[in-house]
């Protein structure tokens, strides 16, 4: 297979060093561009960047030279498809930038989730919304496009949501959560705030988990969240009350979450069960379980009736939410597009 | 008023230093009798209990010597009450010794809580239930008795609960919470299962926090309530969400909320105010607010609609587990009883 | 005792706020002008304020307005003192000109500590350097002064340095700290960088640690510090090791710290005992002696023989580092000025 | 290389896990039996073990049967070598039974470390040592053997003190701790021990310090050491000061600490670097640093002057305390016996 040449506009963020990572040995993206703010141009991603992961800088990136945020960065490198990593402003404004200069980007950015012609995508899920760009490159008069992946939060829920959905009808979703300092970036949660506390609120974050979910879904049952953030490094944990469509067995559900994505054709990022169903009543854990299948797992347990909702189940349910929950995610759309040879117009 | 000496059992635990704390400088509960284990008996508390509160342990109590924990132990001491702060399954063998002996039992034990004649107390809102304690002393056969103060989160749950439940009527709750460690005890929860990580499940928590509140309210509606153990010290965190039984404003909640308990005739250790209700989005937190009204109020934040729900209505509360959750409850129940004079059989 | 007017210069940060605590009820200092940046003038200090302290912010300082932070901010308001809680570049422009002014500053910032006419004043240990306001006001032609205190690792060790200097005399000193993050302020230290974490350097703190106490002690002993951050919120642990300059027994030296400060004449916020010493092996801990004393007291403990160093001893020391490592030893500071009815120049 | 077959007692504890982790893909030791406490006792391993370790548990022991802690456990298994990991006082009885039923036991427990006839093991730096065996078989008439690695602590500070020790000369060295709470074991330390808190002793860990390295370096300078613990997961940071023999550069200093060990022969758990010498004032981290070389490199930064200290040279190292700390020190100890082909008596 041929290499794609790929660029990460915010290299040096904590989703975009998640990117750095995954990209730097990939089997067919080859990274060739690292954009980052202005005053960091021409020097080198190891001088720049404040590396949080706990696995060393890979090799390969440290002498890469960053280069201005801005298309023409890439002149001249083949470069096919943006990664973004940019808060949502900044991406509002770059993001169609590129997508004007015919590249193809995988936005980590909220800015364009919930616009009609752009695709809100988790490859495993909803892989026919691609077909919206037909649309979007029409009407916006882009030779590329703009595909985005959704909240953190959402990923993970979503990907459960989805058999259930589909098997069982769902009528109403709770969802309280416990988030970890990651998911705030960097400098984020200031220390004074977090060690020996838990804080009742993250900005915007319930607005997301209550909507994109429904767009991926093309659904409209309700959903109500709350958003806690607590005092893990990485992990999103999140406590999930579902009242379904009928009445089901908590058997009956084990099995539809276990087997969730057995047929779907692995991409490269895959992991090799989508839904690790634990029966352990003291897991998932944010320590133990974040990094199951590389970070692109989801762990369910304590799956149980719920005693108030109709038909009611409540489980805990786990991710990695700056792998599967962000860079790992936007990986895998961009794999699921190339892995299909989706041919989209292109420079 | 006279002085009423007291005593209590597991004076060394978490439970039973606040205990030690609050009753140092009662303004009539005369602490006598200190009963811990075997192997502590007549050494002085200073000596043998590992203090865990910040603050320094009142010298009144420092050379006190332990004794032995049954009734015997208290001959000569003129003590009335009997403050219990020892586990379920000691709890059960003893306290029923005390009751037998013509003592008071005020315990913040489990094991007689759902028993039929044994009031589960929260004097703020059940104080007719000590009616139970007739019946018990005639079919016991106690000259003395036994009052029970409910789970620490159900506590903090039921003191919102009550208010609501009696202006508007409550169909259904759903609690998720976030607890301390100290709710576990001493040594409780080690370390290594807490730093950079949630544990999501308490054992037999959720059953008590399902049936509890029930019994206070003598009501039926259901609850679906998930226990969660974060990285805090002090504080339990519930997000909480209840249909009510018909439309209110999130403006009317917040009133009645407000309101509870100005009518409520003030014991010692009542605050100033029952349920503290804020406005600001980031309250309440456990670092910040468990010690409000000494520890003895419960604060109330984010209250907003749920769009889940049937006249749905979702807030985060907060209470401390070991003051208002625990010792501050059963000592608040034995005011109540002290303070209305109420003369059931004694020694 | 009439009273003496007060204003705070940087009302809001860390050491604003125990500023704002401790001088709330003040026996006779009166706090009349809040100062902090700009933007927040006019506002009332419960609007601006993120309060961190657990006890609730004191209800007669929520209603007190914002003043912007310049000499005319008090006119009116018969103002004699001012604390200082900012900065140290902003301190370095902003306090001369209250000094000029006619104001008494006293200052927690670092910006003139080390200038030759200026207290660094500890006011248990060199009361006498208030000596130095004499020159400093005649050559800069201030009629107000300024006095400062030193850092608060300084601050810790030079309590536990003086007795021993005193009575043994000081050959070296090493000292390696564990920090808590308040000492980096408001956001301060990133939550990412400190869970599950340790961070083995603070910009300048060594080279304090090394200089300032010296210049109290008016002494010339070499110091080598190591200052490291820990994931604790309040109170800085430091592991001292002292040659001394002659061989003393462990009792001797206990015996010396406990008595230090006992002939020291108390001022309204001197705590009981200076040193606490304890022959607990497992103290000091920051959680649990941080507020001894009300956050005045060191508590020093495990002292014992250093093999290494010519009379060595060791031994581990901890203070709160935003009571007695800052706010508190200005206020100290403050109270000794005016206890002593010391007559400088003054409005 | 024909494959050695090991043992493994006290799988299930925090350094037994780490064994298992490293020997379930060890390229020629050859995992067949694993040995906990009776209670446990043949029962599959992923069923009794409390996985800590965020990598999932190998699959290749999971479903191994547990056997009980005598030789007797490994007939017909042909086992050699066997890896210790049980307390103090159980290895005191359980590994002379071994040696003497002919297995060569290489020991993480303190029992013997100290013994004249027992190599205590870091086989970079005293192989030779090796040679006591051959007393310790004749004189205890014991087929097999008993060969110890040190200490956590230890065996990280050892590693920096041998190049300067070779390179310099050593004159005092003075090290003040910040360790990891896996270091206790599990349960271990209390979380109400440590969250928001530091401890400042930890029991029998100073006097390993201050011994154990002489005895491993043929040396006999003076070591003090302060030991703390904090709320770190992995990893032991260690402030250490040192008095060299002679005046050297901190570049000298530096390049020999980089140089070490590279003209030692590759074992196959061999890092790349045995020290990796950091620049970065921030460096090195718990965090950021304890698996640097897979948990086998120590990481040394903030390498400057000490100014109190003779020729003094202070700097911060870190190293992972169950890997290089433990199980792996242990394994490298025993993969440097076999891959030299020492043929001391056998089975």
């Amino acid at each position: 297979m041929k290499k794609i040449n790929v660029g990460i506009l915010g290299a040096t963020g904590m989703v975009g060093q998640r990117f750095m990572e995954m990209l730097a040995h990939h089997p067919y993206f080859n990274l060739k561009v690292l954009m980052a703010s202005k005053d960091l141009v021409g020097k080198p991603y190891s001088q720049v960047c404040n590396w949080f992961i706990s696995r060393e800088m890979p090799k390969e990136v440290c002498s890469m030279l960053i280069k201005e945020a801005k298309p023409e960065a890439m002149s001249n490198n083949g470069v096919e498809i943006v990664f973004s990593a940019v808060p949502a402003d900044i991406a509002k404004e770059l993001e169609p930038k590129f997508a004007l200069a015919g590249y193809k980007v995988f936005s980590n950015a909220s800015a364009f989730r919930m616009e009609e012609d752009v695709p809100l995508l988790i490859a495993e899920i909803n892989p026919d919304h691609l077909e919206l760009l037909k649309a979007q490159q029409q009407s916006r008069r882009w030779p590329g496009f703009i595909v985005t992946n959704p909240n953190c939060t959402t990923i993970i829920m979503t990907l459960v949501l989805k058999p259930l959905l589909d098997n069982f009808g769902i009528k109403e979703v709770l969802v309280s959560t416990m988030q970890a300092v990651s998911g705030a970036g960097y400098p984020g949660v200031a220390s004074l705030d977090i060690i020996d506390n838990v804080l009742p609120y993250i900005r915007e974050e319930e607005e997301k988990m209550e909507s994109e979910p429904l767009k991926i879904l093309d659904a409209d049952f309700k959903i109500s969240a709350s958003c806690h953030r607590v005092a893990t490094t990485d992990g999103h944990l999140e406590d999930l009350h579902i009242s379904l469509a009928k009445p089901v067995s908590i058997e009956q559900i084990k099995k539809v979450l276990a087997d969730f994505g057995k047929d779907f054709k692995k991409l490269s990022s895959s992991p090799e069960k989508l839904l690790i169903v634990t029966d352990d009543p003291m897991r998932p854990q944010p320590k133990l379980d974040r990094l199951a299948g590389n970070g692109m797992s989801v762990t369910v347990g304590r799956i149980r009736e719920d005693s108030v909702l109709e038909n009611g189940v409540k489980m805990n349910i786990l991710g990695h939410n700056t792998i599967r929950g962000a860079a790992g995610q936007s990986i895998l759309n961009a794999e699921f597009w190339a892995e299909n040879n989706l041919n989209y117009k292109s420079i």
